[in-house]
């Protein structure tokens, strides 16, 4: 059995102050149900990828709350908040899927939703540094940037990864997010912005990190069967794979690659039958430029240490070999966390459905990548029209 | 296809001040694993109940780092946190199943862990009252001893129910106790005990509330054709049911019920073909006392309102007719929060095995209760040897 997505829906990502969580878990949710027209009442469960509604919002149990928000608590469907770190959306998808796949239900929400900027941007900090290690690297003054500074300068030492090839990354996504209206930045930069802005962790610069942004985002899941009625554009996951690491990255053998990402690839082209050269768009999480670099090294889209060349030689910007992020990734279309691998998901079912718009590219076979913290977790899904 | 429950393993409840998070989880599932006959590296994929690891430990993820202290990292096994308030053990058991049910795993570990001692005791009762609805009634003032004692009036006033009735239902679940190894409070307790014990929230005193406590819990679970290979004793998962109700007791029509439970219990008695005179031994979720007695009607075990009267005349206690909480439920044996739903599966499984020692109950069917917040969710299952 085949599961499909038959309908996407998401919020704007960015700084939404004059919405709450609940706001925009329902804003994306109604545009969704449109969009597959369907009416709530047809939703069998929900599941909502979500970091730390516990510290951005001093609120655990969300699943319900959100249930409940939906207008959907008459009918008493299961909802389950799923949590990977930043991955949490991804493997929400991943559950949706299961959930569907096991016979049990015909039709599923997977959402994504996480609201960060009630808090103080040193509380957000702290909050993104529990997807790493506590006891081994948050406690001793490790944040996220800090570890994948670390990265960054293993894979400049090992590949002579530039910081301009760094640089180019968020440049390619800055450009992409121009044409998403859903986009947090939407304007050009150069390669000057990022060279000449501040060092956050060297050699990772402010226009290296992705913000953490607002925002929420649903895709509907349904059977094959259910799927055909409802749309004449099912976009199909045709594979999803989960995978773990060590989480602090002390104990890995190699930090300039994430094992969770390369064995979630290849099980995943495995199961899928394919090869990354089927791969026609990819969406990955560029959380910082030097892992869409590695991304690109993992995913198997070029060979281990060429990751840089990749993005020098033009190959993953839109009109190239293989796009990647053409939303404009975590960089500039913004990292609302636990939203981001459902955000990537909707974005790749508009580029397969071809519903892009000015950011649309040629594409049968579409791949997304989302990470928790540093590689502890990986999520990576195949899709195919 | 049928899943089973092939192993047991959990941890003593308590204060556990000389065992970290990961040594609890690890301590239980090599229990489990034990009990199974297995060696983890036949473990295909890990789900983790867990409710606020963000708040009481600082760490996110933790999905990734018990699969990392597992020693199963170089597998790179899918591990998931699954949170649904004090249900997330409960919801993680029914992912877990769905997993195995979706033919993409034969064995799966469903775990329960929280570690809430590290922190304080307001720090954890604020804590604990982020399973209700922050914005209406955290934000105010309401604890969840406060919400339910709200509750517990009502009842009072609606059925006649004693504080003496609450009262007996506390005795009775530390006199099970006793004879459960794994149990906080492993004393008897009597009715005098309760009632000149502090009020905590008017009508409910000090013994009226379980505890927060320290502990993990692991079942591990398998397809029908591996657990006949596996073991002689399956427990079988005959059906596992989820829910969701209004989180604020404010939006719900009458607080003296708990339609998600009501919803939950209705739809498992069907799918299994099954009353609930059919129940052999139940483990509710009695966070309190009038929590025991609400569900005893919930439940289907007496009519609405005549849950007191149940527990008056000694219907619930071990050799009653419907014996309930052998284990010493929440109040006796402890409420590791996300680890409860997980230790009620361990419970039954035990009973249904005959494994249960002195405090052994003759069943067939077994059913367990575990509820989120103030009845927001609600995840009923039936067991059956």
């Amino acid at each position: 059995m085949r599961v499909a997505i038959v309908g996407v829906g998401q919020t704007k990502f960015g700084e939404l102050w004059d919405k709450g969580f609940r706001d925009i878990v329902i804003e994306a949710g109604i545009e969704a149900l449109e969009d597959a027209n369907l009416s709530g009442d047809e939703i069998e469960a929900l599941y909502i990828g979500n970091m730390s509604g516990g510290r951005y919002l001093g609120q655990e149990h969300i699943s319900a709350l959100i249930a409940d928000y939906s207008g959907l608590t008459e009918l008493h469907i299961p909802s389950v908040r799923v949590e990977t770190g930043d991955a949490s959306g991804g493997s929400a998808l991943r559950e949706a899927y299961l959930a569907v796949l096991s016979g049990m239900y015909d039709v599923v929400i997977a959402a994504g939703a996480e609201k960060v900027t009630d808090v103080g941007p040193e509380l957000a900090m702290d909050i993104m540094a529990s997807t790493a290690d506590r006891e081994w690297e948050g406690f001793v003054g490790a944040t996220l940037p800090a570890l994948y500074a670390l990265i960054a300068k293993m894979h400049m030492e090992r590949y002579s990864t530039r910081e301009e090839d760094l640089a180019m990354v968020a440049v390619k996504n800055h450009k992409n997010a121009i044409n998403n209206p859903k986009a947090q930045f939407r304007r050009e930069i150069s390669i000057d912005t990022v060279m000449n802005s501040p060092y956050i962790a060297e050699p990772l610069k402010v226009f290296d990190c992705a913000p953490i942004s607002d925002g929420a985002s649903v895709v509907i899941l349904a059977s094959e069967e259910m799927a055909r009625k409802l749309t004449d554009t099912p976009v199909y996951i045709d594979s999803i794979v989960q995978a773990s690491d060590y989480v602090a990255l002390q104990s890995r053998e190699d930090i300039t690659t994430m094992k969770s990402v390369v064995y979630s690839a290849r099980k995943a082209y495995k199961l899928s039958r394919i090869s990354p050269n089927d791969v026609d768009v990819a969406e990955v999480h560029d959380s910082f430029t030097i892992a869409e670099i590695m991304a690109y090294e993992d995913l198997g889209f070029c060979k281990k240490g060429e990751g840089a060349k990749l993005i020098r030689e033009g190959e993953t910007e839109i009109g190239g070999r293989i796009p990647v992020n053409p939303s404009g990734g975590l960089k500039a279309c913004g990292h609302a966390v636990g939203a981001t691998g459902i955000r990537q998901a909707v974005e790749i079912t508009l580029q397969l459905r071809g519903d892009a718009g000015k950011r649309q590219v040629d594409a049968e076979i579409g791949l997304a990548l989302n990470i928790g913290g540093t590689g502890g977790t990986a999520v990576v899904t195949i899709f195919r029209r």
